[in-house]
Parts: structure tokens; sequence; C-alpha cells
């Protein structure tokens, strides 16, 4: 077994790392059962070994050799996502893909900028700043994730609602296959050339591919940006608010309508007790904005929106990427996760009843609330938070599959989407057969297993275990 | 061989027919070059049989009973496809989804329309018309394609510039695998769900499933519609307008460059002879078309243009989707198609030049020309029409040839994409790999042979024969 460590070595070098503290620093990423599970000293174990690739072909290499010596291989980006695609086992070995860093080409003229996979996503967007340009995804992990994490996890961010999820915003890809191969997609604005090959990689969790390059179609940086707020007696009413504005055409990027409960928790200072805020950031040509801001109101208003100070956009455009550290809170007693979910709009007052209703009857369960945050034509979409306190730590995990079995089950039976922006992982992957049914599943395994056929890129990730759940 | 019309009888009874007429008015779609095969008598042969499925298990009956019986089934939709995508064999079962008609379902809270795949595009159109809503989708063939084929081809509609090509107005898909089993992906605004399957029948021109329904997000019929028009001194000089236009964030749903050919033959009333017209069309709330219509303006303006009699707009409107019959030119000794492709805007230029420049090569050339009809943010397609007097009949098909290989060469050699919105076929199979790479053509191949592993579904379309071209 240790072939492969040296194999590895062989063809690869000094990006082989075995020291301790390399692997213990891949073990997973930032769900928050693995952080209980460290927390009760039985987290996931180190990996075999490191590969820290540098370019292309040392991630080809790395497959081939893995492929040949039968390791499992798990790609690493920035291991910031929060349904545990990333957990180690002592034979795995773990592919950062942080080695690929930076800008490959940049054009202002067709706004296209290639970024190497494992550029960290501020870095990219930061880049692009610099002329002018925007990539415009802002996902609240923007300074820990890669650029190709986005891609892997079928990531949206906060501005969605305007500029798109990464769907929407990635023009080609280069992605290394399980066998070594290099696929490159072409840098062409839009083809009916078959099935749109980027879309196979996109949410496919490190489990098909692994991804290299990303191209995005980027913007110019808005010529205006302007925050808007109201707040409502009822979510419901700000949900229906929503839905007109979008129903309208209009799309502000960031369009967040926060429960009465989390506007108390994060806005006090600018919405009523029992209220729920509405926060909307407008950009684009100035005149354009103009427009957007005074129909918007106008619909608000209509939908029965009380005007907020708009003070509340730019404090939450200070703390959007705060998140208090789920260790901490463990330490505390705290069990603490957020749930992404999305549905069509006739769906969503009873989505969002039904979801905190449920977790209201786990034993210890402190809180229940939701916002959303990523709306479209059809629907949209609810980031639940729930807390509850667990005094014997051991029970710390039941209670938080106790809050995640509440929430999937009760979205299903709604008839909602199981996931929205986090990726399915390991949390997820039971439910998975309610979002896309038998048929979807067996498709799904007949792709892994005519890309993947010896199952060794992300086992366990993505897919149910066959078998009955 | 005969068994599996039997066995498809006692299956579907009616549905299964076998007579001259519904076996020959089956035979193929409407491309150029079996128009031309058909004048010279060696058009393609009728089918062993028609079934007219009128459900979702009729489609998996006559799927399961073929590969049973080990014959090939084309799947056949409103035929209007102009790359050969269709083109039966006297083996082979046409499944025709034209019995598949009406609507599922409409929800006007959610903007949503369900339809059978077999219904006409522009019957849905209509349909949700009564509802005062829109899918937005127009492509010239809206009156003879169905839903489900807008979906197999990836097509692109007239408007698609501000509304999206069939990617963007599908939220969800009803598809018959090649086993008999039915794939429903759910109808949620968005997902993090794994790979979209969707997008695996998107494009798939037949040969991975048949897509039995569509649902669309839809629109509320625009407040406000608008024309606008002006014209270049030069081709290129319309193109930069519309790439700033498209920079700036401004989404008409039309925006379409005539090069000083097409803008004679068509608009020579209102285009001054050698210039190059431009027509747009804005939609949405008044005021948002107010602005929108004053910034083109002034962009046109900025990039050389002189502001057009709008009439033109309304010419192009009335008169959009009559095209002439291949047939009767055929008669008159013209060899005359279309092709579509698309690039990123720095090789705009060069890709026009080079592509007419070729096709004036070709031996009785009368006409190469182009227009630019559905942009991005990153580029833009040009459909260029061509047009070839050959003396002798029996040399069509080798002129016909020749104007492709002209046109995809050019464009592979400019780095541009090889297929904007008309698909595949059989016309363009051999230039796949340009498009994708060895590696996506191998992984297109996995997924062909995973999901229909004896190649039964509408064989000889979007994969090129294996070995050397």
């Amino acid at each position: 077994m240790s072939d492969i460590v040296a194999a590895l070595r062989a063809a690869l070098g000094d990006r082989v790392l075995t020291d301790p503290e390399t692997l213990a620093a891949h073990r997973r990423d930032y769900w928050a059962l693995a952080e209980i599970h460290d927390l009760l000293g039985r987290g996931a174990p180190p990996p075999r070994a490191v590969v820290r690739a540098r370019s292309t072909e040392d991630v080809a290499q790395t497959l081939r050799i893995c492929r040949a010596g039968h390791a499992a291989v798990i790609p690493f980006g920035g291991a910031s996502g929060v349904c545990g695609a990333i957990e180690a086992t002592p034979e795995s070995v773990v592919l950062s893909t942080r080695g690929l860093e930076g800008l490959v080409r940049l054009s202002d003229h067709n706004l296209t900028a290639c970024f190497r996979a494992g550029t960290l996503g501020i870095d990219a967007e930061e880049r692009v700043r610099q002329d002018g340009l925007t990539i415009g995804h802002w996902p609240q992990s923007v300074a820990l994730s890669t650029v190709g994490g986005w891609v892997a996890t079928r990531a949206s961010g906060q501005y969605s609602t305007g500029y798109g999820s990464i769907e929407d915003l990635v023009l080609a890809l280069e992605v290394v296959l399980p066998d070594g191969s290099v696929l490159r997609t072409r840098e062409t604005p839009r083809a009916a050339a078959g099935p749109d090959l980027r879309q196979v990689f996109m949410g496919s969790e490190g489990t098909l591919g692994v991804i290299t390059e990303v191209t995005f179609s980027l913007r110019p940086l808005p010529e205006a940006s302007v925050g808007q707020a109201s707040h409502f007696a009822a979510f419901d009413d700000g949900i229906e608010a929503i839905r007109r504005i979008m129903r309208a055409g209009w799309r502000p990027p960031v369009v967040r309508l926060y429960d009465a409960l989390e506007s108390q928790r994060t806005f006090a200072a600018w919405c009523p007790a029992g209220r729920s805020l509405l926060i909307l950031l407008h950009e684009g040509p100035a005149s354009a904005v103009k427009e957007e801001v005074e129909a918007v109101a106008a619909l608000s208003a209509a939908a029965g929106g009380d005007e907020a100070d708009v003070a509340c956009v730019g404090h939450w455009l200070e703390h959007r990427n705060s998140v208090p550290s789920f260790r901490e809170l463990n330490e505390q007693g705290l069990v603490v996760d957020t749930i992404e979910v999305a549905c069509t709009w006739d769906l969503a007052p009873r989505l969002y009843a039904d979801v905190t209703r449920s977790l209201r009857h786990v034993p210890g369960i402190l809180m229940a609330s939701a916002h959303t945050s990523h709306s479209y034509r059809s629907g949209t979409n609810f980031y639940f938070t729930f807390a509850v306190r667990v005094e014997e730590r051991e029970r710390m995990p039941a209670a938080y599959r106790a809050c995640w079995e509440r929430t999937m089950n009760a979205s299903v039976a709604a008839g909602a989407g199981i996931a929205h922006h986090h990726g399915i992982g390991r949390v997820r992957r039971n439910w998975l057969v309610d979002e896309i049914g038998d048929a979807g599943v067996a498709l799904l395994r007949d792709l892994k297993r005519a890309l993947d056929p010896d199952g060794l890129l992300n086992p366990g990730v993505l897919l149910p275990p066959p078998g009955p759940r």
C-alpha cells in the first residue's frame, strides 16, 4: 500500500506530502458534524498522503497512479464545504488543488478570465477588479473557497438573484477525468453541440473528475450600487413581495428576506420586533438602477412593506461573511447548522412553516429560523438555521442528525428541492433519491461507473450507498 | 424482424402505423442534404413502423420492446431540424411524440407550465398567452417544432438575447431512458444536488432518451415592446456596438445585425446600400424599456451607427418565420443552407471574414453572407447563409458538402464553436471532436454506452462514427 506513496513520490517529488501536520490539515471539510466528531475525539483520520498538484499534468499523474494502485483520491480545494464532501480515510490520497493558483489569462474585450482551479475566490475577484471587472460570485466562503470548488459544489453566491449562480458565470472548464485524460470545453458563449459537458462536473463534488481551470464570463463593475430595505408584518408577505418583484422582471443582485427571529437577531436596530426585514442591493447603469429602485419600492409597498432605514444594507454588507465557529458553539453545548432548500412559490409558506415547526420538536431546540436569499421567476430558496442545546456531548451527533432528518423530511413532504447551493456531500446523500428519483440515481451511478469504474474518486460522496436506505 | 412490429402492435395497438403514407412522412427531418437526396431519387427509406405514442408509458413500452428485439428507435417530434438528426433505415422504428400533446398543468403563481413533449411550440406559446404569459422561445420553426424537440436539439429562439436559450427556460423534464425507466427532474428553481440531469438530455438529439414532458419557467407578457434600428458603415462596427450594449448589461430580447449583403436583400427600403443594419426589440416594464432604448441609442451612435427607420423592425417581425423551400431552390439548380456558429468577441471579425471568404471559393457560389442574432456578455453567434448554382444535379451533394466543410474548417481554425443552436445531427458529427476534444467525445461515448449499451437510440447521430474521420 505504501507503494502508492512511493510511486507518487517518484513521479511528483516534493508535491507529495506526508508530514503529520499537512495530513492533519487535510482530513475533512467544514461539515458541522465533522466538527462534533473532532470534539468527541473520533474525527476523520488523516489520509495516507497529500499531493499538492502544481499543474494539470500533476493532477493527471496522480489520478493515473492512484488508479493503477487502486487508491481512493479525494480532491481538496478550500475545504470550506459544509456537507461532508471531504472526509479522509487512512488509505486515501488527498489531492489538493491549492498549488494550481492564479490567473491564466484575462480578456477585457471578451469579459473573460481563466483561473487555475485552486485560486481562492477572493483572490480571483480582486484580480479582475484591478481591471474594473467582477466575477459577481459571492458565496459566504469567498475568502476560503477556491474557484474550482465553486464549480465542483455547484455554488451560488449572495449576488445570485441578479448575476446568476455558478452555472451562469462559467464559460469553460478544464477537467482531468479519472483516467487521467484532460477535458477542455470550448471557450464559446453558447453551443448546441450535444449535452453541455460543463454541467456534468458542476455539482460532481469530486466524484467524476478534478477541475483544474475555470474560465468565467465577467461583468464590468457596476456604475451604480444602491441599497433598499423594507419590513413586513409577516414573513409570507415579504415572500409575496419578492415573488412580484421577480415576476415583473426586476433583478437586484441581492434580495434577502429574514423571518422575524433573524430580523431581530441581526437587524434589531432597523426592524421593529415581530416584523420581517427585506434588504436589497441594486446594481447596474445608474439610470436602470433608479428605475428598479422605484419599481421595487412600489411593489414592496403594495405587498404591505414599510420602508426601512437603508443603513441595514450597509450593516449586512459589512458583516455578511462573519460566521461563528462551530467549535466554539459546540464547546458551549450548542449544536448549530444551516440547511438550504428551494421550492416553487406555491410551496414556500408551507415549507417554511413545516420545517420550522418540525425543528421545534427537537429536544433542546433553542432556535429554528430562516431567511430567503436567492430568488427566481418560479421560486425561491430558504436558508434554515437551527441551534440545539445538548447537555451530554455524546448526544450531539444524534441531535444534529435529528435536525437534518426533520428538515429534509419536511422539505420532501412539501415537494421542495432538498439542496439549493451547499450540495449533497455525505449529509444529504440519503435524500438524493427524493430529489432525482430512482432513475436519476441510477443515471448518476451509470455515469460514475462509466468514468470511474473502480469508484476511486471521492467515494462515499453524493451517491447514497447501494441498497435500501 | 417483423416480430418487432407484431410485438409493438400487441402492446400498443393502433398507435403502431405501417401504412405507406405514414412511413413516407417519417423518413427524415428538414436537412437540406436530405432534400437534395430526395430530388436525386436516393432519399432516406421509410422506416419499418411508426409508433405514435399517446402516453409516457407508450414511449417506455416502445423502448423496452425495441430493446428486447434489438431494433433501432428514432425519436421524431416536429422533424423541423436541419442537421440530419432524423434519417430512417428500413429496419428502424420511428417513435413519434406528436400524440403526446397539450398542457399538463399551468401555474400563474409560479410562472410555470408543463406541456407534453409533442406539443407544437406555437400551440404551447398560444396557450400560455391566454393567461397573459409567455415562454419567450421563438425559433424560426416555432409553428413546426415541438417543445420536446426544442430540448432535444438544445434550441435557441429569436428572443434569446434577453430571455435566454432553452436551458434558461426549462424548469423540469420528464424523460424515458433507453431501458424504459422514467426520469423526472424536480420542479425546483435551482438545485445543487449533483450534476444537473436536465442538461444530459438538452442537446442529446434523441440518442440518450425520449423527452416526454417539458416544464417551462415563464414570464408575464411584457408591459412594453419597442423596436429600434440603426445602420453601420461596416459589419464589424455593428458587432462592436452590440459588444458594448451587452457589456453595459442591457438585454433587449432581439438583437440582430445583418451584413451589407443581407441588409440589402431583406431591408433595402430602410438601409442604405453597403451598410449593415442592426435591429433590436426591447421588452419589459415601460420605464425600463425607455431607459434601455435611450442607452442603446447612445451606445450605437458612439460606435458609428446612424438611426434607421424603426419600420424595419415591424418588417422583420412580420416575415421572420418565412423561409423559402429547399426543394423549390434545388429544382432551380440552387444549393442553399444556413450554418450557425458562435465565438468570443475577439474572434468575430476574423471568423466572419474567413468563412465568407472561404465560401466564395466554392465553384458556382452566388452568395455567402451572415448575420448575428444571439449575443452574450462574452461573445456572439454568426448565422451564415450560402447559395451555390450547380448545373448538374448529381453534383449538388458535393457542392453542399464543400460549403459545410469550408465553414466548419474555417470556424475551427479561428477557434470558434462549431454549432450555436441547430445542433450536430449528421452534418456536423465529424467536427464534434474539434468542439469538445477527444476526451469530450470519449465522455459522450461512455455516457451513451452506459444508458444505451446496444446503441439503439437514434444511431448515427451526434457522435462521429468510431475510427479516424
